[in-house]
């Protein structure tokens, strides 16, 4: 079940670490995870594991991991080719490569369902802490539209705490939209000049709730295709809240009262 | 009124990039701020601005955000060394030396007030955005105990977004939590084992709210000195919020019932 790899020019190995980059996982559909809890968050999900890298200092450490896998390669490496394949300055000693997870936009549809939209959020940190919240709060999914950063990179996968795994992400386009906006789907947005709050918004049913990147807001088409809109009082002197911090708070309001 | 300086060796220059270094925000009690909206915020604010640098091709530009200004020091400098007082790897062409604001600790303990404390809040990332949404939300102050980042450093007063200008936040000591709890203040904290949630809480009078390190949680000494605690509904498989969203979604719903 274990194989040892020895050195970093190993084709296992240089295929690994180029998941790091973009273009290789849109390529080859699979994405890296690294540290104990991440790691073990995907063991205990539905994603697709396919390999799992140990340092074979910690293989006794980790070992308990393994307990029941079928089908996964493990290889175990030494630290400097655990550091090669891993992104954060102390790796753990562990590491995965998962298969992309892969969600029917078709599913999507389904009514009485609460999706979060997002428009061209860039920023990994901010992508991935609404990801694990968007988990913890009971969305039903996220749609990715415009700009955004990639939801499998390794600083989101790492901000998300596993959310990833655990929340149907998809890239949607403006013709998705319409087509969603043809059903029962309402879509709503945080607006500024709003005229009610989103304290007593009323948030039943099939609903989609947009948020806009920091920089630019949402942009023009899905802010004409938001059938209702709402704001978050804030005292007359400070001008917004951070976009992760937004829509966790709309996001625990939804979780009121739906749940 | 403008000072032109060439040299980055100028004491006035070495003095400025040295509060890069925490040692030297403490000593002087100053700290850097910079870029456009940062700047123009402080310039708004209550703080002491006691400099201002411009790269000199945006004088012009920048000229408007002086206008009424007295007892500043403005110092026109080349590219190279705005590059060197600043932080970020694009630097806008305006920063700032600010005095580090100083609130009197007894001025805290007045009644009706409502105060986050954080215990040992080390990313700065989520301490600026900690401070955003405080100030947004109509917090009256933040107690910093136990290992915090400063919140006078680059990347804390960034992520702020100019709330550290505009919300008093002082260090405290077990010894000032016992005072605080002898006048009419409650503790409370989140805790997941809680039995209220923090939707039907009472957040009225005099209080203050405890969040810990999200990787140690609440230190021992802040959980016993808590007289309540509430937890926030998530989804079974989840097990936790990002500390700056928690905080997001409780001062939401203090805002909610005290304004």
């Amino acid at each position: 079940m274990f194989r040892y790899i020895e050195s970093h020019h190993n084709p296992i190995i240089k295929a690994t670490i180029a998941l790091k980059q973009k273009k290789h996982r849109l390529l080859k559909q699979c994405f890296l995870l690294e540290g104990e809890r991440l790691c073990q968050e995907a063991l205990n999900s539905n994603i697709a594991v396919l390999s799992v890298f140990i340092e074979e200092s910690l293989l006794n450490e980790f070992r308990p991991l393994l307990a029941g896998l079928t089908d996964v390669n493990v290889y175990i490496v030494n630290n400097k080719i655990m550091e090669k394949i891993c992104s954060t300055e102390s790796p753990q000693g562990i590491a995965i490569v998962a298969e992309t997870p892969s969600y029917n936009p078709e599913e999507f549809l389904e009514p009485n369902r609460f999706y979060l939209l997002l428009d061209s959020i860039s920023d990994p940190g901010n992508m991935g802490t609404i990801v694990r919240t968007a988990w913890a709060l009971g969305a039903d999914g996220i749609l990715l539209y415009g700009d955004c950063v990639e939801p499998y990179s390794p600083k989101v996968v790492r901000s998300s705490m596993g959310g990833v795994f655990n929340i149907p992400i998809i890239a949607v386009d403006a013709h998705y939209i319409d087509e969603l906006k043809k059903t029962d789907f309402q879509i709503y947005c945080s607006d500024s000049n709003a005229t009610k709050s989103y304290e007593g918004f009323d948030f039943s049913g099939s609903i989609v709730i947009a948020f806009g990147s920091e920089a630019h807001g949402l942009s023009l088409e899905i802010k004409q295709i938001c059938s209702d809109s709402f704001f978050i009082p804030m005292i007359a002197s400070a001008d917004s809240l951070n976009v992760a911090i937004a829509s966790g708070i709309i996001m625990s309001k939804v979780w009121s009262q739906r749940r």
